[in-house]
Order: structure tokens, then C-alpha cells, then sequence
């Protein structure tokens, strides 16, 4: 009862092999647009992200992410950023655990490798999103920022979208080479992908998912322009104080819809606006219907900081998986003792602690 | 590169036992003491501790303690209390992992359990505030609350100060039956233990330690009285909002050193007092030389909440420990991807997707 589930990168990796990309994409979007409409704020306790922040030796922001749900689990996902891992170290600028606690006696309960799992889930919210706020019969799918994070938006925009072509920039010369090779494994056959200038991703851009590692601070990616009338963005870059991707008189105009609100006021998009110039967030968005939105040509932004009940849900589902198909391992990394009020251990009291060889005290 | 190292209770265990017990606590004391003494508030990034709070199925608390060293380490202990543990399910109250991360890439470097740490850091720091704030020649310790807590916090005394006697109580039979067995590991020859009640517990002792899991808004465990004119109260109880262990007549005329002052604000017996009131902390103490306090004839209190500081040099030490010993594991955890910017590994990709087979979108 006192052990550890463990699902390492190769275990989640075994679990996606098994289920498919294309399948599991599909469960996690199925799944995060059921938590967002069967959510009840009463329910659960999922306060503002909050970190450990530093510029040496690099930039780097260590972030812990809490979800309470009543009775029934508590959360907590660990996300470091390191923006200069890829080109530094040649690891991803993102790395993630997350920790699962026993609602009953506090134990961990399981622990995990989410960096795949945040990348996953990212996409996933982009696509319930954009089922509600773009344009659905959205062909044309603009990216800017090609690195990790444009992955899995472009996979998940293809499982529900009948996208013709894909139109994408980066700054780095590497990411731009590679990624119809990273896009590879899931592009269906006849869409095309063309490298572009940012002004023609959003010129022609029917979705846009701009998921660049701009630094705070920093002017947006693009300079407000004609756009499809009904452009839907996934703004997925912007998730910390200052940072900002989009241009203010571009984001005034569009209908803002955050995934969580008071966090997205603080480190997304929504830190240019007043508090009454922000829209419904992603939930009321899903338990209203969308608000009706069908036909109204506004540009539409999903303000997407990343928010704690994705993250619970990914884990949920990567624990129902590893359970089905018996993948992972127990460990015993907290032993409850013998005696719960004694924190001496009898093995380690047992050592022959010969009393008349001991040290005084020393003041 | 990206392994992480682990300790479990076993591991932690098994060092405990080859080093002794009297030896670590030592150590930990000498580790704690410098470590305040160096302190450099500039190098260090310590946020108040946060945590997810709920009453359903039962009483508990998850908190996540960060600390930040400059260029040198980023660690965050989560700590949970279940103070119906014992009771309900016979695992201790407290339960707790430390998590180091690499300042480099902020990856997870170690992962330890830190429930024998916690308690043993618990007990050196008071250890190490009763050396600069108790009557030297104190040889009556009083103890309030005979836990897991009360074992460390008396272990961690007798290592410092001559003690004749030990006066304890509890309102919790079992506690108080097996309180004796429980400090038999390391209890010098010579020394009386005797139970006692509150007012003489309080009466006689030279030193007091007051652990108890009182809940909040409880009433103080004594009315202030008559004690011994430098009596010193190490007060470790208190870590929540609304819970305090003294009476406010006996906080008030004590010097009030807190651990972490905007902590012991919110949570420690700080809480009843205006910010003037409150003494210098215990880094400003050791900084000082205990601001000349010999022959004062005041009491005083040392306000314990848990400071992450404490922490970060009980886990430093166990590490240095564990690599001297050779003793603990290695886990890939978080395997980096062959492409730093390809979240979907190519085992993951590589599996079978027949495009033809795959379902189209669907809206």
C-alpha cells in the first residue's frame, strides 16, 4: 500500500508505441473536452502556478503546478524551462514530472515522466479550442515557432480539421529543416507543407499556433495585419510575466479565451487587457455551447498558458493505460516506519551505539 | 548525463545506520549551524511555502518548500500532513520527498526521501537556536507533545546540553507508553525520564520543546505562569495559519527568534504578534553572536515552522553521504529524446501507422 507507481520515459513511450499516435492524440482530446465540460469549480482547488525563477548560469524557471479534486486526488506537476537546453545541451528547454498523491494519507502515489504528456496535452487543448472557436471547415494551419510544442498542435489540429496545407516559420534554420521529418509520422498523404514568411502564415492562416520561446519583454511576432476574418489562434508561447506573442490592436479586437483565467492575466496574452476585455475561458466556453458562436467571423485567440487540470487529466489517462497494459514499475522510495511516531527506525537504533563510547555533549 | 539519482527509505536507512545516529545528528547540527552562519540573503531565493489544503476524506495538507542557491542548486521538498495517519492507518503524520534539480538544464538530479530527514533537521535546528538562546547549563529539557517530532527534538538536546532530566507529556496514552523505548537508541546512562503533567512540564524545564499536532484555533497548550527565568521554548508545532502552541501573555514577554520570520508570520507563533514585536531570526542571531544574550535572564522562544534552508542542507548532506557510501540508484525518470525538439521519439513514431487506415478527422 505504501509503494511508488514509476512511469519512466520509456514506459510512457512503451504506452504510446502500443496505443498509436493518432489513437492517443484522440484520447486526450476526447478526454480534456469531458473534464472541461463536466468541470465544477466546487470541485477543485487548482491555485496560480508558481516558480522558482533564475538567469545563471542560464535562464531557467523551475514551476510547480497543484490540482486538488475533492476527495479524490491531489497533483502536483514539476515543469522546468531551460530556453537554451536544445542549443546548450541538446536536450528539449521543457522536462516534467509530474507527483500523484493518496488523497487519503498524503503518500505519492505515482510518479511520472510528463514531458511527453505536456507536449500532448498542449495539442489536445489547442484542438478542443479550436473545435469551438475556429472556422470548421479551417483548411489552412499557419505555425510560427516550429520547435516541440508545434508537434503536437499540428497533430492534434489534423485529427480534427480537414486541413489541406500547413504553412509554417522559425527563426532557427534547424528547426525549419527539420520538421516535415518530426511531422512525418502522423501528416495524412496530399497535405502540404510549405516553410513561409510570418506574414504569409497569417495572411493565409485559417488557424494559426504561434509557440515561439520569445523572451519577456521582447515585440510580438508579427505586426497586426489583414487576416482571414475568422482566424483562430492557439497562442501557446506566452506563459510567463512579459511575455507576449501577439500584437496588441490583434488581440483587442479578437474574442481572448483563456484556459485559466487568472493565470493567463498574469502570463499570457491576456496581460494586455483589462479584466473586462477578456473572454469566457475554454470552460464556459464548453459548458455554454460556445456561446453561440457559429458564423460571427471575429478572430478568436485561445490564450493558452498550460493549466493544471490538462495536466491531471494526461496523467489519469497515462496511469489507466500503464494498467492495462501492466507497464511500469512499484518502488519504495517512502517507507512508512514500524512505529508511525518513531522516525528512528529500529534498524538504524539497532546499530551497536556502545552508550560509553559516545561523545559528551559539546554547548 | 540525465539520470536521477534516488534514495529511497531504504537507502536512507542504510546510511543513517552506518554513519549512528549521534554522528548524523551532530553532523546535521554543524551542517545547519554553518550553514546559517554563511547565509548571504542575496544567494538565496526562498519563497514562502504554499500547498493544497483540504478536510475530505480527512484533515491534509501538501506543500511544496522551494529553495533556490544561486549558480548552485534549485531544490523543492513536498511534504504532506495527515495528522490522522497514525491513527487511522499507521503511517506517520508527516510524510515528505526532496527533489534536486540540475541548475544547468533543470532536469531531475535526485529525488530522496526526506520524511528521516525532515525530522532529523527538525531537531538540529532546534538544537542549534537552544545553543545561542538556552541557558547553557540547562539540564531539565521539557518536552509537549511526545511524538516523532519530541524524539529528535530530545535527541538533538542531549547532544548539546547536559541534561539530568527529561519531564514529558501527552495526551495520547500510546505516545506516552512508548515514549521511553522510543529514545532508548540514543539516551545517555544517568539521564531521568519522567511523564509529568503540563504545568510541571512546564515549570521545571531549563529547555521546552512544544510538538504537538494541536489544530488550528485550538486553545494554547498551558496558561502562561510561572516558569524558570530563562526558560527557552523551542516551539515547532506551529506551521499553519491559525495554530499556536503558547500562550499569547508568554509570547509577549519573550524574546521570539522565528526560523524564517514571513513564514513564522503566517504560520508560527509569530501569528500573534505585530511585526516589531517579533526578534531578530535565527540567521540574524548566529550572524550576531546571539546579540550578546549571556546572563539575560529572559525567556525565549525559537519559532519553528520549517524553513526550506534546513532542508536543502539535510538533503545536501544525505547525498554526500550516499556517493561517500556508494549507497542509492540511479532511474532514467526523464529520458531526454534523440531530438530535443521532437516531443514524439522516433520508437513512438516509428510504430506502424498504416496512413490509409487511420480515420479522418472528425469535428
Amino acid at each position: 500500500m505504501h509503494q511508488t507507481r514509476l512511469l519512466t520515459t520509456s514506459d510512457v513511450t512503451a504506452i504510446a508505441k502500443r496505443v498509436g499516435l493518432d489513437a492517443l492524440m484522440d484520447a486526450m482530446i476526447d478526454r480534456l473536452s469531458r473534464k472541461f465540460s463536466e468541470y465544477q469549480a466546487e470541485q477543485y482547488l487548482i491555485p496560480v502556478r508558481s516558480g522558482l525563477h533564475y538567469h545563471a548560469p542560464h535562464d531557467g524557471l523551475i514551476e510547480w503546478m497543484p490540482a486538488l479534486e475533492n476527495q479524490r486526488s491531489a497533483f502536483v506537476k514539476a515543469v522546468s524551462y531551460h530556453p537554451e537546453n536544445p542549443d546548450r545541451y541538446g536536450v528539449p528547454s521543457v522536462s516534467s514530472t509530474g507527483a500523484l498523491y493518496d488523497i487519503h494519507t498524503g503518500r505519492l502515489a505515482a510518479l511520472i515522466d510528463s514531458t511527453f504528456l505536456t507536449a500532448l496535452r498542449t495539442g489536445a487543448a489547442s484542438a478542443v479550442a479550436s473545435r469551438i472557436l475556429a472556422k470548421p471547415d479551417s483548411a489552412t494551419v499557419g505555425i510560427i515557432g516550429a520547435g516541440a510544442q508545434a508537434v503536437t498542435q499540428l497533430h492534434a489540429l489534423l485529427r480534427c480539421f480537414p486541413v489541406e496545407s500547413v504553412l509554417f516559420y522559425d527563426i532557427d534554420e534547424r528547426a525549419v529543416k527539420s520538421f516535415s521529418s518530426r511531422i512525418s509520422a502522423f501528416l495524412p498523404d496530399g497535405v502540404r507543407v510549405a516553410e513561409s514568411t510570418v506574414n504569409d502564415v497569417v495572411r493565409y492562416a485559417d488557424i494559426l499556433c504561434t509557440c515561439t520561446s520569445l523572451a519577456a519583454g521582447e515585440k510580438p511576432l508579427f505586426e497586426d495585419m489583414l487576416t482571414k476574418p475568422w482566424l483562430h489562434v492557439n497562442a501557446v508561447g506566452a506563459d510567463f510575466p512579459g511575455k507576449k506573442e501577439l500584437p496588441l490592436s490583434f488581440v483587442r479586437r479578437s474574442l481572448v479565451v483563456p484556459d485559466f483565467r487568472e493565470q493567463a492575466e498574469r502570463e499570457g496574452e491576456c496581460q494586455m487587457l483589462e479584466h473586462a476585455e477578456i473572454g469566457p475561458d475554454i470552460i464556459t466556453m464548453l459548458q455554454t455551447n460556445g456561446g453561440n458562436l457559429d458564423g460571427q467571423n471575429r478572430t478568436t485567440i485561445f490564450d493558452s498558458t498550460g493549466y493544471a487540470l490538462e495536466d491531471q487529466a494526461a496523467m489519469e489517462m497515462m496511469l489507466e493505460l500503464a494498467e492495462a497494459q501492466n507497464i511500469g514499475s512499484m518502488i519504495e522510495l517512502v517507507r512508512p516506519p514500524a512505529d508511525p511516531i518513531n522516525p528512528y527506525d529500529p534498524e538504524i537504533s539497532g546499530a551497536e551505539q556502545s552508550r560509553s563510547n559516545r561523545a559528551k555533549y559539546s554547548n
